[in-house]
């Protein structure tokens, strides 16, 4: 008989989270989280996922034989069928070709699948989700980076390499600013939470005032180490912060302009926004909004649904149990 | 039994061709075709079709009964389940809702189907081109505009109000050059004929020389209604010409930041470059070839192939065939 739960990791740029979830309803009966950085090696990567593994199956009160599978998403680039981490840029630059998978299933003597982590909040979203219903979408998450997904057919589309989805690292501004992946002119690097950060700090430090001095105690803006996060540039947009709101309008119109040119190339019926910023701030939902609309060509604009994601932090975790169900299920 | 012939028509931007195709082989046996320009209504649109299509038959020898199907392949949005002409801003801009498969299908007795331009290009490159045994790719085709197709799992991806491919309105600088559809900083606006045309009268009015203004006798570089042929530019990078050369240079650097996009985004196999001045001028093909892996993400940059079309005027026509052919026997 199928198991009624399974276990989803989301790893992220920021922090990585575990969750017990009933796959068949998308609830999350317990969960636990920590946060990351850049970690030296591939075993202390692993040691981060089964703290907050254990940790989540001790706070569900689940036993791990009660559960089908353990999926996980990560920040990087992953071979889905060999359960491999390629690599991963942002938490770890020594980690090559660390099978995952296999040391999961070997410690839990249970299942074990490794995806992209916008790709498990994609299906998170489209079993439980803005994307209920819906089999052609497009799922765009801004965050420390940008990331998304593409699903058609009601199926992640993964690409020739499996690495489909990539739309932080469009070129908006050819010749422009320099992208985290070294090319230039990326939507990634105008409007990622990491790009708005900077150019805050850059107003700062000409000297315009701004309220993310008083929000932030301390703040150094000449400082390569300071990331404002989602719900101090909240509060500062709701102070009406000139400088913050300027920031959050610019990168909101090139969120928007990104998604137009892919509206009219890839024509989806309907795009999930999510990621903490876009939780946080209304007003850079909204603005990428009417940008998408505004720029995308008439009728491949005007069908187009723009959603916030609804799961939350939960989107990840709860895709990555259910591809993990549905895979040991299969 | 299955007929041996069908026929294929493309509707472009300068010309339209039909041709009597053998759709088992892929070979053209009669063609016919004259030059387009805007149109005032639908009536004259249809009458050149049935002016191509009579010519063709005539030529190939062979008589409507013997053809499976008619299939036309336009330059515009259509309803390819209806049969319909939804609009077309470069050949009428008075057309809307025209039925062109019931009014062929009522001339010529047998069935009809019509298609997007580069859709039927991006066929017959996948049965006998340069797509073929490929069925993961990316067809674009740069002349008067740029327009694409996106092939998944050996199937036309149509989209979901049938508009894929657009890939000529992807935003690449931000707040740049306005584009025919309105909307600013649009590949096509940097990288078409028509662009290149403009930049090159461009260079001419502010006193540079260039050899264009031998190529082209009387060529008047305030005029509107100057079109540089792909054969002028290709001599022009011949004979070396400096102005020439810089703007082949430029254009092909956009399209190449355009293709890197979406190689990052949709993570084709296969890219196929296609069209006139694609087919003529060899450095323009090379430099956007340069440019897209050396933009692109290592991993889907790396392992992308690019290739020009190989059925130069003909991808259309026999692509447009093949589907009548394919849709009639199905």
């Amino acid at each position: 008989m199928a198991k009624n739960y399974a276990i989803g990791v989301d790893f992220g740029g920021t922090k990585v989270i575990a969750a017990v979830v009933d796959t068949a309803r998308g609830k999350v009966k317990g969960e636990f989280k920590i946060a990351t950085s850049a970690f030296d090696s591939g075993d202390a990567l692993m040691e981060r996922i089964f703290e907050v593994v254990d940790g989540a199956l001790a706070n569900a009160k689940v036993s791990v034989d009660d559960c089908a599978g353990i999926g996980v998403g990560i920040a990087g680039q992953v071979d889905a069928e060999r359960g491999l981490l390629i690599g991963t840029a942002n938490l770890s630059r020594s980690v090559v070709d660390l099978p995952m998978a296999d040391l999961l299933k070997k410690r839990y003597g249970i299942p074990a699948v490794l995806r992209n982590d916008v790709q498990i909040a994609a299906v998170g979203e489209n079993r439980f989700g803005a994307g209920k219903g819906c089999d052609d979408f497009l799922c765009v998450f801004i965050g420390t980076g940008i990331g998304g997904a593409i699903v058609k057919n009601g199926e992640i589309l993964p690409g020739a390499s499996g690495n489909a989805g990539e739309i932080g690292h469009t070129t908006i501004e050819a010749h422009g600013r320099v992208c985290g992946c070294g090319a230039r002119g990326h939507l990634e690097a105008y409007a990622s939470r990491t790009a708005m950060t900077k150019v805050i700090l850059g107003e700062l430090r000409r000297g315009r005032t701004s309220i993310i001095t008083d929000l932030i105690e301390g703040i150094d803006p000449t400082s390569n180490d300071v990331s404002i996060k989602s719900g101090i540039l909240k509060k500062a947009v709701k102070a009406k912060d000139v400088v913050v709101t300027e920031t959050i309008v610019e990168a909101g119109k090139y969120i928007g302009l990104g998604l137009a040119s892919m509206v009219n190339f890839v024509n989806p019926q309907r795009i999930i926004l999510g990621g903490g910023v876009i939780d946080s701030v209304d007003l850079l939902f909204e603005t990428a909004e009417y940008w998408t609309r505004h720029e995308a060509l008439p009728h491949a604009g005007a069908m187009v649904e723009i959603r916030k994601a609804e799961l939350g932090d939960y989107s990840g975790v709860i895709g990555a149990a259910v591809i993990a169900a549905d895979t040991a299920n299969a």
